[in-house]
């Protein structure tokens, strides 16, 4: 269901054991010249929509905060960045709402990776002060990062920013944004020498993107967005019928 | 053009001060029990984007910020608020991070009348303490007021609340979302003995909407429409050609 | 009732269901250079004191809140500008003080129209979370603007700033502090060519004042006053006496 | 000077070095039966006006902050209490913007002793953000302590709370807002038996007030005012003329 | 007992009643060319250790908070100053935990004369919010004051900032830390001609320190600690057997 | 170096490009019944006095932040849990007090998980603010999170909370504090069935504790320390030189 379209005796209807909240997060910020700056909002859109068609009896999707928390990109313009006070509140705002009306369960799919910390953050002081609420958040790209150790091929693995995979996502999903004559690998290595140092991309990359986009395929983007898919609808499903913790091995 | 399908070498491109940023602010609300909860975003954008075809080669369309100021119709199941300093945090980022990249006109035209006070605190701040920034807002409904006297034929005027305007906008914009099943007119006075006063919704309706829905035909619908595009396309051609203060009458 | 002349048992001893808190609030800000900087609140105070003498019985009126939200005068000398943080929790405490001591009825005369907007984001929050409150605000020349449409003989209408009408209202409550000898006429168009565009009063005016003052006249200022009285008798003794909402027409 | 009543042309021809700029801080707190709640501001304010007499040409006085810190009063009906934030951004937003007309120095002259403590944590945050500024604040009663060890009758000496030198202090500047009928001496030992505990009123005192009331006279009241007149005087007289640090003993 | 060695069970079982938390708050700040940064956090440590250690039954004794508010120091290399919402919070904090774990008894020992008013903020925010906790603090130095009168040698009495005093304490705590090469006096009168004046360090200092360090051994030194854990001791002990307000004379 | 023990003439003396700053982050809270409640802090401050003693030259040691983030711990007394507000306020204050002393390079070494999330977002908001500085967190634990899998013998592997890395890790730093009497294996599977959600520790544990305490090792400890205090060794030894970004592969 998506509650956009939804009126409020619809919503007041629902299931609050079983209906999962679903948001997601993306940003609107700089992906190199191949990308548009929509990339990450566009995909986690994507991802939550197609799961929702699996679930739709379980699954409440609602509009996507495509506002996120982009200020290592803010150097490129276009990009918009969410203090981190704002985008926390939106997203506590957004639980809090639907939990005055009694709903339980949440879950927040990510597009960006820089969302993830203040993600964190948002739902933990929700937790705390309301420790009934089922709470949780993951990117999309999560389960995918093993397969795209066999399933790319330059040299850079993993789902990085307007890389391979995210290219391979984006020819999949909304091929006409990408601009294929602007592709490129900056061959630069992408990470600072130093695990946890915190760089912004004007200091990282020389256009904004990371790897070997040319390499990129909307095939491979299949695999991954498929895979996304399914990894999340599994998680849904489990968070609707419930899990016990305290469990002995 | 529409900032979320652009890279940023295209944003960075464009003429500082021919542009002007078009920033739709929203809700996610009941509206009663005919309208879906987007209402006030659907609208807002529609009239944005048509707006934004007019001017295609001077406005830059931003997303609608759809998480609007709705604390009074939380009784209401479905209803997301934005806590007031979320909502203006979010809004002043738009803002803020464009200005980064030296964009100095900005304009917000807004579809829910909850968010028009935090909208002009919001701005206020920013002009106050960047007073180089031209900045604006306005409801897409201001202009429609007068003709609503005749135009509508039930016995409240104005664009108010899941009402004979705001129904007929929506039969026009996107009729698949109205329940003309369910248009009912709860035959309430909807405004408090005093003026001023602020009141819940589900202190002043029954059922959450207010006026005459089943007199909204999606003709008024379309002249409310048309004239609320233009109204706001005649605004944003002065803004970004520019316009004089200190004029001598 | 005065409650700054009061002690704690007079105020404990007050009827909570009659008794409406009324709280003026102005500004302490340039006026051009014919009235002082406490003409806000010079005038919202008195037309409170006004009222709190004809209603002594069920009126609680507290000390002006003169401190305003102005800075888009901050560019003349003397201004002072609360930050809209300050502006609202100092409104915001007045409110919730009275409230823990049962109190519920609260309106705010308001003589600033800066101050406006953060009254209603003000009162909004406490609504929200004290649905058991009655929250109003209105300025006290609200129920001016049709009258000046005949009364004032400039070319300038309604109740602007160091205007014909602010300037006739303080001739009638404190003639000694008008400057009589610097009365000016801009001349100048006070308003940008676009509605809702925000601008500084250095922007906009020459020395800070609007409109065609040296029309101004102490008896003009009786009327106005008189008729912002008497409406806000009127509505605060509706206030006091209660009203129903979920009326049929 | 008194800032309420200039206009800005003479506030801006005003001698930046000479000019000290003098900010009263009450409250509007319960004062036990016998004295007003607004008795700290109507003192405060008593003070500051004489002193701005004594020195009409370098001081400009504003009106009182007369909202002060008084959360330990609310248990008793009446009290009204800024949040900490909100007392002291307003006391910030006053000298903010003042000094950003470059006026420098600025002295808050305080009647309420629960204003101490944010009084000064407002004034040092400006000063380590501006330290071009010279700032300072004081309570009234502070140059009293002193001599209220023999001028007082009463066991309980100093400048407490509707005590006997507050009440004298109020015979002498408004006799009429005393309630002579009302005054009572509790009996009771005023302070925890250890220093620095915290404790509001309702848990130190039966009726609100400390010490021997009955004892209070306005001669000794007039002796106290002009004594806290005097120093103030010759302390702001001191700072409009500029004093040396780093002086050798 | 000390918090930190502790493991939950074993705090889950003190009692509640007699059970006082100590909380030590120091600073890391300059201490002219004689004393180590973290003078203020060793001596209370130290202080609140010794105390601890009289009353190991009753007292639970946290870390020391050393992060200060230290902004007036922070021209000097190596202070480190927490903004007063950071400092203030982190109090409130620690004391809230233990709060949510049923501890009613609170002593703050503070080492910094800069934490005084942000303290008393803490805790009254705390105290009005939460009024059945018992909630106090003070300097260790407040007792000592009085006999520095006649135990001093130098011209400067009181503890003030790296002085005889400050540099005899720290000759008897942590001698190895003092720069006894170093040991000057300025020779400068250490206070603003007017009292309430807020300066900051490099402006009333040469080198950071305040007067006659060349005085100060190691005999005063424990003099001085001896006193301040006799006073705090006391204070503690009848804080846990708790004490009657509202007691006649 | 420790700053702690330093006068602030010897910190000014330091060479700005050489010296890395080194903040230890910890946490009061409940491990289990067999660790104290300081163990993280502990940890944390041990491994950074160590890597502080191999570069004594080129790091400046700060006090650890022994407040930590630990609101999911409240459940189990004598935890302490900063607010996130204050968490984040606290390491911001840390670094902006050295930046304005010209320190550039600030390297945090975290000893609670719980604290990594709120690390992420200081710091990104201090570099977003101040591109000059050089910033980076990291938990001492992360470069051990490999070699546990084939160092520990029960069956979870990682560096959890109380559990066989963290024990052993306590029996070579503190062996005096561990309760060996009281270690346990709840048996229990320490993680929900979906990645991403977020628990309270009284919801995942039942005493408070993860994994297979009884078969920790003061060896297996000894390794894992030597381990975390080569890896943060040989970071900030890289930082203090300086590398390069934008490299080409």
């Amino acid at each position: 269901m998506k509650l956009a379209e939804l009126t409020w005796p619809e919503v007041e209807a629902l299931d609050r054991d079983k209906t999962v909240v679903l948001i997601p997060t993306g940003s609107l910020e700089q992906h190199g010249e191949h990308l548009p700056l929509f990339t990450d909002s566009i995909l986690a859109t994507a991802v939550a929509e197609a799961t929702e068609q699996n679930l739709a009896a379980s699954v409440l999707l609602t509009p996507t905060l495509w506002l996120g928390a982009s200020g290592h990109h803010l150097a490129f313009a276009g990009t918009l960045s969410a203090s981190f006070e704002a985008y926390i509140g939106a997203l506590q705002s957004v639980v809090s709402s639907l939990a005055k009306a009694r709903f339980r369960k949440f879950f927040v799919v990510n597009g960006h990776g820089g969302n993830s910390e203040p993600n964190g953050v948002a739902l933990r002081q929700l937790k705390e002060a309301n420790p009934e609420l089922m709470l949780g958040h993951l990117g999309y790209f999560a389960p995918l990062e093993a397969m795209t150790q066999t399933l790319l091929e330059g040299r850079l693995k993993g789902i990085r920013h307007a890389c391979e995979a995210e290219v391979s996502l984006m020819m999949h999903v909304a091929p006409h944004l990408v601009r294929t004559d602007k592709l490129r690998n900056d061959g630069l290595i992408p990470d600072p020498a130093i695990a946890g140092m915190i760089h912004l991309f004007d200091e990282m990359t020389e256009r904004g993107s990371y790897g070997d986009a040319p390499c990129a395929t909307a095939e491979k983007g299949k695999v991954l967005f498929d895979t996304a898919v399914a990894a999340l609808t599994e998680n849904l499903q489990t968070l609707s019928e419930g899990y016990a913790l305290l469990e002995r091995e």
